[in-house]
């Protein structure tokens, strides 16, 4: 196919299956499953990559994401959120259930009421989600047990606890939100044990604090960015720019005032900046170099005293959050040792 | 229809009618043109609405908006980008001007000369770009001449020139950069004038510094953001919570640690946050209460002392950045007096 139109996400196809076989082989060792969060590439491709890999099965956000990976024959779906069902989302969960193993996250009494009334006589699997230290979702680690005996009375089958570490996406927190993400699991399955509800399942990860997962305690991780790597992971040290597979193509547009100013803005890098980031983004091929301003359609890059690259040449830009990146594109352009091949974003947009 | 599923992007029509004619008036009083930037709603119907009102035509930042917006009859389109084209560019630019009257930008010798190369034989009108203190892309006012006159010496149509003032998204800054957005133009249509050229055109306008624009000097003003208004134009002082016009409706999924955990993420709002922004996005009917912590799936909202509302129901965010929401979005839906429109952001993720 002709070169695409630039600002495009370009794929290295052989960097992504060396970061999916990586973190397959890593896993298998430790005798832990993977069931990768598909929420950052949206893109039934990668899945079956993932999966032939020997995933155990897939992780989405929503029940949208959830329907289009079904589709496309994965069998065993985990929503990893605290699903609020209403008669049509009900629904499309119980059309789902017709050919997929779906599980849901849950950590409120209102909401296991609510998904027992709707979905109680599907006996719909469940996960209680505990906080591991990120504060955002989650029961705390000691209540999962009073929160999974009110799901089972409700008509759930509680299959264990699951968490996001999400604090492990800072500097210096990688080895401690490992630890925090075991110590959550342990107490929390405790806690079910507590009321006659054993756990099969203690599932966490985050691509961060991977490599530090307790694999004694977790039976399995939920990693999505590591398919990729992107800007933050580089900063964070957990991928190097080597093993980076997906960059944002754009076309140098000006030289205005000596600045590099690219095509890629904020639609097509997202505006994501973590309090850690050096900037809205890097430059695969100029390490030194910092995307210090970003606009919908234009990124500046400060490249220090090296020279320009000329107006109309082209520059990779490493996003800064991948995940964010690939939810704006409609195509990733795979480059399979030169030969480029187009897979849609299967999943983009699909937030309910 | 039946309530759409959250997250979802809702607009009130009244607010916006509204909005759209609120400019037009103050604009036609002042005897300037409005050619309303459309990337903000990415819609058809809102553009006509826009040009029902007096629009003298339209502003886009991308070739494929000005092909989606051209197919809907807009018949006058401004691409207000430096575009560097390349032969499959060019082409479609070509295709465009079968049917539509095109102006692009234009701030290097470079391109000028590659578009001359390339559509110089279609004598394509361009408008020189002026930075005017945003230092993003465009010449100094005093460059704006020489650079013309070679646009004018590779076969372009030299019309004006054209500025963004951005630098106005800054709370002490929106009367500063209208008026260094009046200088620039000035002076950049005096440099024209040295080498020859008349400049028919002097565009410039943004939504923070539209109030203030100088009417006495600029031919016409490229706001877009004040269709909807924005937590951004609230926090700047330039809209109010009862003129803004899209939310983001979104239901309260947890309560966890006493918490309002709402299931619009930045895949839903975006994830811009400007240096004076007080959080990632504001709740309508909760004047007081912040968006401090934005997930992809989560937005976890402080109420201070107020009561949580309860898990279930829902709540009306207003994103950060308009523009960013709706492009993340394939749908408004619009609310016209309780009955709910569905209108497809046609050109979405149109960023080449």
């Amino acid at each position: 196919m002709p070169e695409p139109a630039t600002p495009y996400l370009r794929v290295d196809l052989k960097r992504l299956r060396r970061n999916i076989r990586d973190v397959a082989d890593r896993a298998s060792a430790a005798g832990v499953g993977v069931r990768p969060h598909v929420k950052t590439h949206k893109s039934p491709e990668i899945a079956q990559l993932q999966l032939g890999a020997g995933a155990i099965g897939i992780t989405t956000a929503t029940i949208g994401e959830a329907e289009t990976f079904s589709r496309q024959g994965c069998e065993d779906i985990f929503i990893a959120y605290p699903l609020w069902l209403d008669v049509i989302s009900a629904r499309r969960l119980r059309d789902l259930l017709g050919t997929t193993t779906v599980t849901i996250g849950l950590d409120s009494a209102e909401a296991a009421a609510n998904a027992g009334r709707l979905l109680g006589d599907q006996g719909l699997r469940v996960l209680i989600e505990v906080d591991s230290g990120q504060h955002r979702t989650g029961v705390l680690p000691r209540d999962a047990g009073r929160l999974a005996e009110l799901a089972a009375r409700c008509g759930l089958d509680v299959r264990g606890v699951f968490t996001f570490p999400g604090h492990s996406y800072a500097p210096d927190k990688l080895l401690s939100a490992a630890k925090d993400e075991s110590d959550a699991l342990s107490d929390a399955a405790a806690s079910l044990r507590e009321v006659g509800i054993e756990p099969e399942i203690l599932s966490g990860g985050s691509t961060p604090s991977l490599a530090a997962a307790d694999t004694d305690v977790l039976t399995e991780l939920r990693p999505g960015v590591y398919v990729f790597g992107d800007a933050q992971q580089w900063e964070l040290g957990t991928t190097s720019p080597e093993s980076i597979a997906l960059v944002c193509r754009s076309t140098v547009v000006s030289h205005a005032g000596g600045r590099l100013v690219l095509d890629a803005g904020s639609k097509a890098l997202g505006a994501d900046r973590a309090p850690y980031a050096t900037g809205w983004g890097r430059l695969l091929d100029h390490p030194g170099a910092r995307i210090t301003l970003v606009a919908e359609h234009h990124a500046v890059a400060d490249l220090g005293e090296n020279p320009l690259p000329p107006i109309g040449s082209t520059v990779d830009v490493v996003p800064n959050h991948v995940c964010a990146a690939v939810n704006l594109a409609d195509h990733l352009y795979v480059d399979d040792m030169g030969e480029v091949r187009d897979w849609p974003v299967a999943a983009r947009g699909q937030n309910s």
